[in-house]
Protein backbone atom coordinates (compact mmCIF):
# COMPACT_ATOMS: atom_id res chain seq x y z
CA UNK A 1 0.00 0.00 0.00
CA UNK A 2 1.41 3.49 -0.89
CA UNK A 3 2.51 5.51 1.58
CA UNK A 4 -0.22 8.63 2.17
CA UNK A 5 1.12 12.07 2.33
CA UNK A 6 0.24 13.56 5.31
CA UNK A 7 0.70 17.16 5.35
CA UNK A 8 0.50 20.06 2.91
CA UNK A 9 3.39 22.65 1.87
CA UNK A 10 2.32 25.47 -0.61
CA UNK A 11 5.53 27.43 -2.17
CA UNK A 12 8.49 26.81 -4.68
CA UNK A 13 11.17 24.71 -3.28
CA UNK A 14 13.29 27.53 -4.52
CA UNK A 15 11.86 29.97 -1.51
CA UNK A 16 14.77 29.75 1.08
CA UNK A 17 11.39 29.78 3.38
CA UNK A 18 10.17 26.71 1.88
CA UNK A 19 13.24 25.12 1.46
CA UNK A 20 13.61 25.33 5.23
CA UNK A 21 10.50 23.36 6.13
CA UNK A 22 11.35 21.12 3.38
CA UNK A 23 14.26 19.99 5.16
CA UNK A 24 12.58 19.67 8.19
CA UNK A 25 9.68 17.63 6.89
CA UNK A 26 12.88 15.26 5.23
CA UNK A 27 15.01 15.08 9.02
CA UNK A 28 11.45 14.01 10.26
CA UNK A 29 10.47 11.08 7.92
CA UNK A 30 7.48 12.96 7.32
CA UNK A 31 5.82 12.56 3.92
CA UNK A 32 4.55 15.61 2.19
CA UNK A 33 2.82 17.11 -0.93
CA UNK A 34 4.29 20.18 -2.49
CA UNK A 35 1.89 22.23 -4.28
CA UNK A 36 3.40 25.11 -6.05
CA UNK A 37 2.26 28.65 -5.71
CA UNK A 38 3.42 30.56 -9.43
CA UNK A 39 4.89 33.63 -7.62
CA UNK A 40 5.34 35.27 -11.31
CA UNK A 41 1.70 35.41 -11.53
CA UNK A 42 1.05 36.77 -7.71
CA UNK A 43 -0.46 33.42 -6.76
CA UNK A 44 0.66 34.11 -3.33
CA UNK A 45 -1.52 37.24 -3.34
CA UNK A 46 -4.80 36.01 -4.14
CA UNK A 47 -7.77 35.80 -1.99
CA UNK A 48 -7.57 31.80 -1.45
CA UNK A 49 -3.98 31.73 -0.49
CA UNK A 50 -4.56 34.58 1.94
CA UNK A 51 -6.61 33.06 3.59
CA UNK A 52 -3.87 30.63 4.80
CA UNK A 53 -1.20 33.19 4.74
CA UNK A 54 -2.34 36.42 5.42
CA UNK A 55 0.83 37.89 4.47
CA UNK A 56 0.74 36.93 1.06
CA UNK A 57 4.61 34.98 1.66
CA UNK A 58 5.11 31.47 1.08
CA UNK A 59 5.62 28.81 2.46
CA UNK A 60 1.79 28.09 3.89
CA UNK A 61 1.46 24.70 5.32
CA UNK A 62 -1.52 22.47 5.88
CA UNK A 63 -2.06 19.28 8.10
CA UNK A 64 -5.59 17.49 8.11
CA UNK A 65 -7.68 20.63 9.60
CA UNK A 66 -4.15 23.26 11.14
CA UNK A 67 -2.78 25.47 8.45
CA UNK A 68 0.30 27.57 9.58
CA UNK A 69 2.73 30.05 7.86
CA UNK A 70 5.82 31.38 9.02
CA UNK A 71 8.91 28.99 8.29
CA UNK A 72 10.47 28.30 11.64
CA UNK A 73 6.91 27.86 13.41
CA UNK A 74 5.71 25.51 11.23
CA UNK A 75 9.21 23.86 11.82
CA UNK A 76 8.96 23.55 15.57
CA UNK A 77 5.20 22.13 14.87
CA UNK A 78 6.79 19.74 12.71
CA UNK A 79 9.31 18.44 15.16
CA UNK A 80 6.61 18.59 18.31
CA UNK A 81 3.68 16.99 16.26
CA UNK A 82 5.86 13.96 15.35
CA UNK A 83 8.60 13.87 18.30
CA UNK A 84 8.77 10.02 17.18
CA UNK A 85 9.25 10.26 14.01
CA UNK A 86 12.75 10.69 12.05
CA UNK A 87 15.37 12.95 13.39
CA UNK A 88 14.11 13.06 16.86
CA UNK A 89 16.81 15.36 18.26
CA UNK A 90 16.00 18.07 15.69
CA UNK A 91 14.39 20.20 18.69
CA UNK A 92 15.99 18.69 21.40
CA UNK A 93 15.00 16.10 23.97
CA UNK A 94 13.59 17.79 26.95
CA UNK A 95 13.91 21.11 28.24
CA UNK A 96 17.28 22.37 28.37
CA UNK A 97 18.51 20.74 24.84
CA UNK A 98 15.46 22.70 23.58
CA UNK A 99 16.87 26.09 25.40
CA UNK A 100 19.89 25.97 23.97
CA UNK A 101 18.05 25.14 20.66
CA UNK A 102 15.86 27.90 20.60
CA UNK A 103 18.62 30.16 21.55
CA UNK A 104 20.74 29.36 18.03
CA UNK A 105 17.82 29.43 16.14
CA UNK A 106 16.61 33.05 17.70
CA UNK A 107 20.23 33.85 16.71
CA UNK A 108 19.81 33.07 13.13
CA UNK A 109 16.29 34.46 13.06
CA UNK A 110 17.31 37.57 14.53
CA UNK A 111 21.23 38.23 13.79
CA UNK A 112 22.39 35.69 10.80
CA UNK A 113 19.09 36.03 8.52
CA UNK A 114 18.84 39.90 7.62
CA UNK A 115 22.05 40.33 6.13
CA UNK A 116 22.09 36.55 5.04
CA UNK A 117 18.98 37.35 3.51
CA UNK A 118 20.11 40.53 1.99
CA UNK A 119 22.57 38.90 0.30
CA UNK A 120 20.38 35.98 -0.69
CA UNK A 121 18.19 38.72 -2.83
CA UNK A 122 20.96 41.02 -3.98
CA UNK A 123 24.04 38.35 -5.21
CA UNK A 124 21.76 35.47 -6.05
CA UNK A 125 18.08 36.97 -7.26
CA UNK A 126 18.42 40.08 -8.24
CA UNK A 127 20.72 38.92 -11.37
CA UNK A 128 18.30 36.31 -12.39
CA UNK A 129 15.24 38.78 -12.17
CA UNK A 130 17.73 41.23 -13.75
CA UNK A 131 17.51 43.79 -11.11
CA UNK A 132 20.19 46.27 -10.37
CA UNK A 133 22.72 45.25 -7.52
CA UNK A 134 22.84 47.85 -4.49
CA UNK A 135 26.44 47.54 -3.83
CA UNK A 136 26.21 49.43 -0.67
CA UNK A 137 23.55 47.28 0.54
CA UNK A 138 25.51 44.39 -0.25
CA UNK A 139 28.74 45.83 1.76
CA UNK A 140 27.05 46.67 4.78
CA UNK A 141 25.45 43.18 4.64
CA UNK A 142 28.81 41.77 3.89
CA UNK A 143 30.28 43.44 6.63
CA UNK A 144 27.43 42.34 9.11
CA UNK A 145 27.21 38.50 8.44
CA UNK A 146 31.16 38.82 8.99
CA UNK A 147 30.91 39.47 12.67
CA UNK A 148 28.08 36.85 12.85
CA UNK A 149 30.50 34.39 11.31
CA UNK A 150 33.32 35.45 14.02
CA UNK A 151 30.67 34.56 16.99
CA UNK A 152 29.55 31.44 15.31
CA UNK A 153 33.97 30.29 14.47
CA UNK A 154 34.45 30.85 18.14
CA UNK A 155 30.98 28.82 19.19
CA UNK A 156 31.65 25.95 16.70
CA UNK A 157 35.32 25.80 18.29
CA UNK A 158 33.63 24.50 21.63
CA UNK A 159 31.07 22.11 19.94
CA UNK A 160 30.22 20.44 16.80
CA UNK A 161 26.80 21.95 16.19
CA UNK A 162 25.76 25.45 17.35
CA UNK A 163 23.13 23.61 20.11
CA UNK A 164 25.62 21.10 21.17
CA UNK A 165 26.83 17.87 20.07
CA UNK A 166 23.79 17.44 17.87
CA UNK A 167 22.66 18.68 14.59
CA UNK A 168 19.03 20.57 14.96
CA UNK A 169 16.83 22.92 13.80
CA UNK A 170 19.69 25.73 14.95
CA UNK A 171 22.00 24.50 12.15
CA UNK A 172 19.38 23.30 10.21
CA UNK A 173 17.51 26.51 9.84
CA UNK A 174 20.95 27.96 8.37
CA UNK A 175 21.03 25.72 5.18
CA UNK A 176 18.86 27.95 3.11
CA UNK A 177 20.28 31.14 2.67
CA UNK A 178 23.78 29.95 3.33
CA UNK A 179 23.61 27.68 0.04
CA UNK A 180 22.35 30.40 -2.05
CA UNK A 181 25.31 32.90 -0.59
CA UNK A 182 28.43 30.61 -1.28
CA UNK A 183 26.90 29.40 -4.35
CA UNK A 184 26.32 32.67 -5.77
CA UNK A 185 29.52 34.83 -4.32
CA UNK A 186 33.65 33.64 -4.46
CA UNK A 187 33.71 36.73 -1.34
CA UNK A 188 30.45 35.49 0.55
CA UNK A 189 31.76 32.09 0.35
CA UNK A 190 35.04 32.93 1.32
CA UNK A 191 33.43 34.50 4.62
CA UNK A 192 31.99 31.08 5.26
CA UNK A 193 35.51 28.89 4.08
CA UNK A 194 37.92 31.22 5.53
CA UNK A 195 36.94 29.86 9.18
CA UNK A 196 37.56 26.95 9.76
CA UNK A 197 35.16 26.06 12.22
CA UNK A 198 32.50 27.88 9.87
CA UNK A 199 33.61 25.66 7.09
CA UNK A 200 33.62 21.77 8.67
CA UNK A 201 30.15 22.64 10.43
CA UNK A 202 29.16 24.22 6.85
CA UNK A 203 30.81 21.02 4.93
CA UNK A 204 28.76 18.72 7.84
CA UNK A 205 25.27 20.24 7.63
CA UNK A 206 25.25 20.91 3.60
CA UNK A 207 26.25 17.30 2.98
CA UNK A 208 23.31 15.63 4.88
CA UNK A 209 20.85 13.68 2.89
CA UNK A 210 17.53 15.94 3.73
CA UNK A 211 19.46 18.95 2.33
CA UNK A 212 20.84 17.08 -0.62
CA UNK A 213 17.54 16.18 -1.49
CA UNK A 214 15.99 19.88 -1.26
CA UNK A 215 18.87 21.14 -3.45
CA UNK A 216 18.06 18.70 -6.02
CA UNK A 217 14.36 19.87 -5.79
CA UNK A 218 15.69 23.32 -6.14
CA UNK A 219 17.62 22.16 -9.38
CA UNK A 220 14.68 20.48 -11.15
CA UNK A 221 12.74 22.12 -13.46
CA UNK A 222 8.95 22.10 -11.96
CA UNK A 223 6.38 19.57 -13.48
CA UNK A 224 4.56 21.36 -16.79
CA UNK A 225 1.40 22.88 -15.36
CA UNK A 226 -0.18 22.37 -18.93
CA UNK A 227 0.65 20.39 -22.09
CA UNK A 228 3.43 21.27 -23.59
CA UNK A 229 2.64 22.97 -27.16
CA UNK A 230 2.60 20.60 -30.12
CA UNK A 231 5.51 20.46 -32.16
CA UNK A 232 5.18 21.57 -35.57
CA UNK B 1 10.37 33.75 54.79
CA UNK B 2 11.61 35.97 52.12
CA UNK B 3 10.79 35.13 48.17
CA UNK B 4 14.22 34.22 46.82
CA UNK B 5 14.51 35.18 43.56
CA UNK B 6 15.13 32.88 41.26
CA UNK B 7 16.68 33.66 37.79
CA UNK B 8 18.95 37.09 36.94
CA UNK B 9 18.13 39.52 34.07
CA UNK B 10 21.30 41.30 32.59
CA UNK B 11 20.68 44.91 30.79
CA UNK B 12 18.81 47.82 31.10
CA UNK B 13 14.84 47.78 31.11
CA UNK B 14 14.60 50.27 28.73
CA UNK B 15 16.53 48.07 26.27
CA UNK B 16 12.90 46.53 24.18
CA UNK B 17 14.36 43.25 24.35
CA UNK B 18 15.05 43.40 28.01
CA UNK B 19 11.73 44.62 28.63
CA UNK B 20 10.17 41.63 26.49
CA UNK B 21 11.99 39.61 29.03
CA UNK B 22 10.82 41.07 32.39
CA UNK B 23 7.38 41.54 31.27
CA UNK B 24 7.08 37.40 30.66
CA UNK B 25 8.58 36.60 34.38
CA UNK B 26 6.17 39.04 35.69
CA UNK B 27 3.26 37.21 33.65
CA UNK B 28 4.69 34.04 35.20
CA UNK B 29 5.55 35.46 38.84
CA UNK B 30 8.65 34.39 38.60
CA UNK B 31 11.03 36.27 40.99
CA UNK B 32 14.24 37.91 39.28
CA UNK B 33 17.62 39.76 39.82
CA UNK B 34 17.86 42.76 37.67
CA UNK B 35 21.47 43.38 37.00
CA UNK B 36 22.15 46.45 34.88
CA UNK B 37 24.40 46.86 31.97
CA UNK B 38 25.93 50.11 31.56
CA UNK B 39 25.84 49.79 28.05
CA UNK B 40 27.43 53.83 28.05
CA UNK B 41 30.50 52.34 29.67
CA UNK B 42 30.07 49.47 26.41
CA UNK B 43 29.82 46.74 29.76
CA UNK B 44 27.83 44.61 27.21
CA UNK B 45 31.17 44.29 25.30
CA UNK B 46 33.64 43.35 28.27
CA UNK B 47 34.76 39.67 27.80
CA UNK B 48 32.96 38.82 31.23
CA UNK B 49 29.90 39.61 29.42
CA UNK B 50 30.36 37.94 25.96
CA UNK B 51 31.02 34.31 28.08
CA UNK B 52 27.31 34.70 28.35
CA UNK B 53 26.37 37.26 25.14
CA UNK B 54 28.64 36.46 22.39
CA UNK B 55 27.07 39.00 20.58
CA UNK B 56 27.35 41.72 22.91
CA UNK B 57 24.12 42.56 23.04
CA UNK B 58 20.93 42.55 25.89
CA UNK B 59 19.26 40.59 27.68
CA UNK B 60 21.43 37.87 29.07
CA UNK B 61 19.96 35.52 31.47
CA UNK B 62 20.80 32.94 34.39
CA UNK B 63 19.02 30.63 36.08
CA UNK B 64 21.03 28.19 38.25
CA UNK B 65 23.46 26.73 35.86
CA UNK B 66 21.99 27.47 32.41
CA UNK B 67 22.91 30.82 30.83
CA UNK B 68 20.79 31.94 27.61
CA UNK B 69 20.57 34.95 24.93
CA UNK B 70 17.67 35.78 22.64
CA UNK B 71 14.73 37.44 24.64
CA UNK B 72 12.27 35.29 22.54
CA UNK B 73 14.33 32.04 23.51
CA UNK B 74 14.19 32.96 27.02
CA UNK B 75 10.89 33.95 27.05
CA UNK B 76 9.93 30.29 25.51
CA UNK B 77 12.40 28.85 28.44
CA UNK B 78 10.77 30.05 31.00
CA UNK B 79 7.28 29.51 29.97
CA UNK B 80 8.38 25.76 29.26
CA UNK B 81 10.55 25.39 33.03
CA UNK B 82 7.66 27.77 34.89
CA UNK B 83 4.65 26.21 33.20
CA UNK B 84 2.64 26.03 36.43
CA UNK B 85 3.44 29.30 37.91
CA UNK B 86 1.44 32.79 37.03
CA UNK B 87 -0.02 32.90 33.39
CA UNK B 88 -0.29 29.50 32.13
CA UNK B 89 -1.79 30.28 28.82
CA UNK B 90 1.21 32.01 28.04
CA UNK B 91 2.97 29.44 25.60
CA UNK B 92 -0.25 27.65 25.34
CA UNK B 93 -1.92 24.49 26.66
CA UNK B 94 -0.99 22.06 24.34
CA UNK B 95 0.31 21.29 20.67
CA UNK B 96 -2.54 23.12 18.57
CA UNK B 97 -2.15 26.31 20.59
CA UNK B 98 1.41 26.09 20.67
CA UNK B 99 1.42 26.16 17.21
CA UNK B 100 -0.94 29.45 17.06
CA UNK B 101 0.82 31.29 19.41
CA UNK B 102 4.42 30.21 17.31
CA UNK B 103 2.88 31.48 14.41
CA UNK B 104 2.42 34.90 15.58
CA UNK B 105 5.03 35.34 17.37
CA UNK B 106 7.51 34.33 14.53
CA UNK B 107 4.94 36.83 12.97
CA UNK B 108 6.31 39.37 15.06
CA UNK B 109 9.57 38.71 15.02
CA UNK B 110 9.88 38.28 11.19
CA UNK B 111 7.83 40.92 9.94
CA UNK B 112 6.64 43.16 12.71
CA UNK B 113 9.87 43.78 14.17
CA UNK B 114 11.83 44.63 11.27
CA UNK B 115 10.21 47.78 10.73
CA UNK B 116 8.84 48.75 14.52
CA UNK B 117 12.92 48.66 15.56
CA UNK B 118 13.59 50.79 13.14
CA UNK B 119 11.23 53.39 14.05
CA UNK B 120 12.15 52.61 17.72
CA UNK B 121 15.76 53.88 17.28
CA UNK B 122 14.68 56.63 14.88
CA UNK B 123 12.15 57.80 16.38
CA UNK B 124 12.66 57.34 20.52
CA UNK B 125 16.32 56.57 20.70
CA UNK B 126 18.20 58.79 18.10
CA UNK B 127 16.63 62.54 19.45
CA UNK B 128 17.79 61.29 23.29
CA UNK B 129 21.35 60.25 21.51
CA UNK B 130 21.18 63.37 19.49
CA UNK B 131 21.44 62.00 16.18
CA UNK B 132 20.32 62.75 13.17
CA UNK B 133 17.14 60.76 12.39
CA UNK B 134 16.97 59.08 8.31
CA UNK B 135 13.78 60.54 7.32
CA UNK B 136 13.85 57.93 4.17
CA UNK B 137 14.34 55.10 6.93
CA UNK B 138 11.12 56.48 8.52
CA UNK B 139 9.17 56.31 5.82
CA UNK B 140 9.28 53.37 4.42
CA UNK B 141 9.42 51.79 7.88
CA UNK B 142 6.04 53.32 8.31
CA UNK B 143 5.00 51.76 5.03
CA UNK B 144 6.30 48.38 5.92
CA UNK B 145 4.53 48.67 9.50
CA UNK B 146 1.30 50.04 8.18
CA UNK B 147 0.76 46.77 6.03
CA UNK B 148 1.76 44.67 8.91
CA UNK B 149 -1.41 46.37 10.46
CA UNK B 150 -3.33 45.95 8.10
CA UNK B 151 -2.88 41.88 8.67
CA UNK B 152 -3.53 42.40 12.22
CA UNK B 153 -6.73 44.39 11.80
CA UNK B 154 -7.92 41.77 9.91
CA UNK B 155 -6.77 38.85 12.18
CA UNK B 156 -8.01 40.83 15.14
CA UNK B 157 -11.26 41.31 13.61
CA UNK B 158 -11.61 36.95 14.03
CA UNK B 159 -10.03 36.78 17.73
CA UNK B 160 -9.63 38.62 20.68
CA UNK B 161 -5.78 38.28 20.54
CA UNK B 162 -3.42 37.57 17.75
CA UNK B 163 -3.26 33.38 18.40
CA UNK B 164 -6.48 33.22 19.70
CA UNK B 165 -8.81 34.38 22.51
CA UNK B 166 -6.32 34.30 25.27
CA UNK B 167 -3.66 36.91 25.81
CA UNK B 168 0.05 35.01 24.84
CA UNK B 169 3.52 35.33 24.55
CA UNK B 170 2.66 36.62 20.55
CA UNK B 171 1.17 39.52 21.81
CA UNK B 172 3.39 40.12 24.68
CA UNK B 173 5.90 40.24 22.46
CA UNK B 174 4.69 43.24 20.78
CA UNK B 175 4.51 45.68 23.42
CA UNK B 176 8.25 46.80 23.94
CA UNK B 177 8.40 48.06 20.77
CA UNK B 178 5.06 49.73 20.29
CA UNK B 179 5.28 51.20 23.31
CA UNK B 180 7.89 53.58 22.21
CA UNK B 181 6.57 54.60 18.76
CA UNK B 182 2.89 55.28 20.47
CA UNK B 183 4.94 57.62 22.61
CA UNK B 184 7.47 59.11 20.28
CA UNK B 185 5.26 59.60 17.16
CA UNK B 186 1.61 61.05 16.54
CA UNK B 187 1.91 59.51 12.98
CA UNK B 188 2.77 56.10 14.35
CA UNK B 189 -0.19 56.09 16.98
CA UNK B 190 -2.39 56.95 13.98
CA UNK B 191 -1.12 53.87 12.55
CA UNK B 192 -2.18 51.75 15.31
CA UNK B 193 -5.16 54.16 16.68
CA UNK B 194 -6.52 54.43 13.45
CA UNK B 195 -6.93 50.86 13.16
CA UNK B 196 -10.17 49.36 15.34
CA UNK B 197 -9.31 45.85 16.29
CA UNK B 198 -5.66 46.67 16.41
CA UNK B 199 -6.49 50.25 18.56
CA UNK B 200 -9.01 47.78 21.02
CA UNK B 201 -5.81 44.79 21.39
CA UNK B 202 -3.18 47.45 22.04
CA UNK B 203 -5.37 49.56 24.79
CA UNK B 204 -6.07 45.58 26.45
CA UNK B 205 -2.51 44.21 26.49
CA UNK B 206 -0.46 47.61 27.37
CA UNK B 207 -2.74 47.76 30.40
CA UNK B 208 -1.98 44.58 32.00
CA UNK B 209 -0.38 45.17 35.59
CA UNK B 210 2.94 43.39 33.79
CA UNK B 211 3.22 45.84 31.14
CA UNK B 212 2.20 48.76 33.16
CA UNK B 213 5.27 47.30 35.76
CA UNK B 214 7.99 47.46 33.22
CA UNK B 215 6.66 50.38 32.08
CA UNK B 216 7.32 52.14 35.60
CA UNK B 217 10.90 50.48 35.88
CA UNK B 218 11.53 51.80 32.09
CA UNK B 219 10.49 55.23 33.75
CA UNK B 220 12.35 55.03 37.03
CA UNK B 221 15.43 56.36 37.45
CA UNK B 222 18.39 54.05 37.92
CA UNK B 223 19.45 52.97 41.45
CA UNK B 224 23.19 55.30 41.72
CA UNK B 225 26.02 52.70 41.10
CA UNK B 226 28.20 54.83 43.33
CA UNK B 227 27.49 57.27 46.32
CA UNK B 228 26.02 60.45 45.09
CA UNK B 229 28.62 63.31 45.75
CA UNK B 230 28.65 65.32 48.84
CA UNK B 231 26.85 68.69 48.86
CA UNK B 232 28.89 71.61 49.11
Amino acid sequence: MATVPSVTVYGPPMSTAVSRVLACLLEKDVDFHLLPVDMSKRQHKSPDFLKIQPFGQVPAFQDSDLTLFESRAICRYVCDKYSERGNKRLLGLGLLERASIEQWLEAESQSFNPPSSTLVFQLAFAPRMKLKQDPKAIDQAEAKLSDVLDVYERRLGESRFLAGEEFTLADLSHLPNTQYVVDASEKVRGLFFGRENVRRWWEEISSRPSWVKVVEMQRSPPPPTTPPPKSA
